[in-house]
Parts: C-alpha cells; sequence; structure tokens
C-alpha cells in the first residue's frame, strides 16, 4: 500500500482520538449508572460496555497500524507485517449487537418481548457483520460488491423493525422520551447507513491505494463514533428521563 | 510447526476477540451486583472473577502467540520461543473449580451444604485438569489418551454429582428460576464436554499440524466464551431473578 507521511499521520490521530473518546464515553455512562431507576441500569451498563470494547480495539487497531509501516526518510513504508483490519469485524460482532439491546432495554419493555426483540435483532446484527467480513477482505471488485450486497439483506429487515416492529412500544413511552427514542432510531439508521458507503467508497477510490485507505479508515473511524459514543449519549439522556418520569413520586428515590 | 498467514492470524484474532469478551464480561459481572440480592453478591463476584482470570490468561496467550511466530515475506516462521500452552491449563486449574462454586453459590444452600458441595466439585475439576495437562504436552499418542482418558474420571463424576447431587437442591428453587439452573446445567456439562472433543480433534488432525493447532487453539477459545462469559449470563439471570423472588414484599430494597 502506498501512504504518504501526511495520510500515514491522519489515520494514526484518528485512531488516537477515538480512544480517548471511547474510553471518555465508558466512564460517562459507568458513573450515570448511579443517577437512574433501577430499570435503567443495565441499559447504561451495556452503553458502556460497547464503548469498552470499541476503546480496546482501537488500541489494537493502534498498535498494528504501528507494527505495519515504518517512517523512512520523510516517507511511509509498509512492513513484513499487514495491518490487521479484523479487528473493526471483531469489534462489530461484539458491539452491533449491544447496540440494538441498548436501545431494546432501555426502552423497558415487557420480559418476554424484550427477550424475544433483543434475540432477533441481536442475530440480525451478527450476520450483517459476518456476511461484511468476506468482502472486506477480498481483493476482487465481485466478490466485495456480492458480500456487501448480502450483507444489506439483514441490514434492511433491522431497519424494517426498527420502524415498523417497535412502532407500538414507542407508541407506548412517555411523551417527553418518544422523541429521543425516535431519534436513536434514526441515528442508528442513518450511522449504520455510513457504513456501507465507507465500504463502496473504499472500492471506488481504488483497492489498496492511499487515498481509499484514508477515506476507510478515518470513514469507519467516524461512523465507530456517531454509532457507539453518541447514540449512547441518546440512551443516557432517555434514561435519565424516564427515571425522572417512573420514580415522578419518590423524588428522593429517583436521585439516590 | 507449519501454520499459513491465514491460520495464524485467525488463532489471533480468536485470543483478541476473547480479551475483549471476557473484559467486558468481567465489568457486566461486577457492574451487576448493584442490582441483586446481598445472597447473590458473591456469586456475582465470582462470576465476574473467572472471566477476569481468562482475560488476564488470553492477554498472556496472546503475546505468547505473537512471541512464537515471525511474519516473513508473506509467510509464518516460528522463532526459537515455543509458544506456551501451559497458560490454558493454568487458567482453568483457577477457574473451572470456580465456575462450580458460582453455580453452587447462586442456589443460596443452607450454609453446610455450600461448604461440602463447593469443596467436593471443586475438587473434582481442579483433579480433571491436573489430570489433562500431561497428556497435551505429551508427544506420544498413547500418554494423550490415556491421560485424556484419567481426566473423564473426575469429569463424569462432576457429571453425577450435578445431575444427581443437585437434584433435590434445584427442585427447591423458585419455579420460574428452575429452568435457568437447569439450563446452567447443561451448558456446563455441553460446554466441558466440547474441550475434550477438541483435545482428541488435535490428537485426530495430526498433532503439530497447522489444522491441528487451529482446530485445537479456535476450539478452546469458543468452550472458554461458552463455559464462562456465555455461563456467567445465567448465573447473572438466575441472580436477578432470585432477588426479585426473595424480595418481593419488599420492591424498593429488591432493586436498589
Amino acid at each position: 500500500m502506498e501512504l504518504t507521511l501526511g495520510q500515514y499521520e491522519l489515520i494514526a490521530n484518528a485512531f488516537s482520538f477515538t480512544i480517548a473518546t471511547m474510553g471518555a464515553a465508558t466512564l460517562f455512562f459507568w458513573l450515570g449508572r448511579s443517577q437512574v431507576a433501577p430499570a435503567y441500569k443495565t441499559a447504561l451498563t451495556i452503553t458502556g460496555l460497547v464503548t469498552f470494547i470499541a476503546a480496546y480495539h482501537y488500541v489494537r487497531i493502534g498498535q498494528s497500524w504501528d507494527a505495519a509501516f515504518d517512517v523512512v526518510d520523510g516517507g511511509v513504508q509498509a512492513t513484513a507485517v499487514p495491518f490487521n483490519d479484523a479487528y473493526r469485524y471483531v469489534d462489530w460482532l461484539l458491539t452491533v449487537p449491544l447496540l440494538l439491546v441498548e436501545l431494546i432495554l432501555v426502552m423497558n419493555l415487557p420480559r418476554r418481548e424484550t427477550v424475544s426483540k433483543g434475540v432477533r435483532l441481536g442475530g440480525l446484527a451478527a450476520l450483517m457483520i459476518v456476511l461484511g467480513y468476506p468482502g472486506e477482505i477480498s481483493d476482487g471488485l465481485g466478490a466485495s460488491f456480492l458480500w456487501g450486497a448480502l450483507s444489506m439483506i439483514p441490514f434492511l429487515w433491522i431497519v424494517y423493525e426498527l420502524f415498523v416492529g417497535l412502532k407500538d412500544s414507542i407508541a407506548k413511552q412517555p411523551s417527553d422520551v418518544r422523541g429521543l427514542v425516535d431519534t436513536a432510531r434514526w441515528v442508528t439508521v442513518l450511522a449504520w447507513a455510513f457504513y456501507p458507503v465507507v465500504y463502496f467508497a473504499g472500492i471506488f477510490f481504488g483497492l489498496g491505494g492511499g487515498v481509499s485507505e484514508t477515506v476507510v479508515q478515518v470513514g469507519y473511524t467516524v461512523a465507530d463514533i456517531v454509532a457507539k459514543a453518541g447514540f449512547g449519549i441518546l440512551i443516557y439522556m432517555i434514561a435519565v428521563r424516564k427515571s425522572q418520569h417512573d420514580l415522578g413520586a419518590q423524588p428522593a428515590a429517583a436521585t439516590a
């Protein structure tokens, strides 16, 4: 891969920025657990787990990036060790199902519905990631398109579930929370739709080139921050508002 | 050992995936301690200890894997430092007895029974691991089979204790928890039975070969995730449900 020093450094700095953001977000969500009602504590636990797992993987991604290139005479040379792009997919396999579980948990549905919706949406999310990976590592344009397209099927099913399957459940949320849940749903769809845009943009700019690599690495990084930390803040706001609402009669307990 | 780059990377990624999973599981269990009744807090402490110890060992296993091989010209070459497989057995010696202690603790039996069952099952589990290790490191097929078979004796005794010895205790659990305890028991038996399958599959595919190594490393990794993190989630669910049940008369305290 041909990278300029500027591209190499921009990508390394993007990784470091993400470690700081994900680490800080994790602590924010877990410290916030003590400020919400018991019913929403698990939602915040999971929200923090997602950013914790992402922070771990960005540390590994950053180490792999360092090991994959040497700076020589003001230029960048690839070493014998290839950059390990699989960390991203390993991360998504764990975090993407958990993101949907966060949303289900903060809605505080009946136990049976929580389990059935969590399993269905989590399973579809895992399937989406598993189908995307062969396309990401393939060298051929045809294979990249084929797996990318297959991966879109569970994605579209998730979109359908979020907008049609959750319709009744969202209608039952308190009125001052409904808007936030709706935003969280849109952030999920739009932030997630950004990943295939990055995926296909990488193909468009020419696989293996420096511009393509920069677009893919920085693009996925921005998408991860929005989909995990940004989405998490919405979950946190929903949990806080619903806590105030649920425990309206016991203000002392609500803020314990 | 002859490994392709793909096999080497698959195993390295499986180790990293496990570090993330075990680390996240640990924090999930320990954060969950605040959501269960006092009688179940120790069970969740131990559940998190098991995944914590596993996360530590997978960090060491990953480092040993990196040190044991060099990537040269797109291929993989063994270095002078052998891969240390003993970390797995050190891990199991600590965690496998604790897994049975988790199950005993979450059942909340009378104190005398908790101690006697914990010591007996924990001791058998430790014996099972100690007997398996000489077989894992031996080069001879006969020795591998002999120690593997000897290790099955305490395993079968544990299965007997779980299904016959715990029968009365499980019958006394609340009705909405009995199914979960039964599932936990089955996960223990089936996930643990998967270890000897991996052990003998390694022998079957030819000790020291790349395919054998991949089957053994990925197989043990999957088994560890199911037996420790997956099993832990069942323990967590049992603890939460029993807390709601035990403290049914004091809902405010139950969810504190």
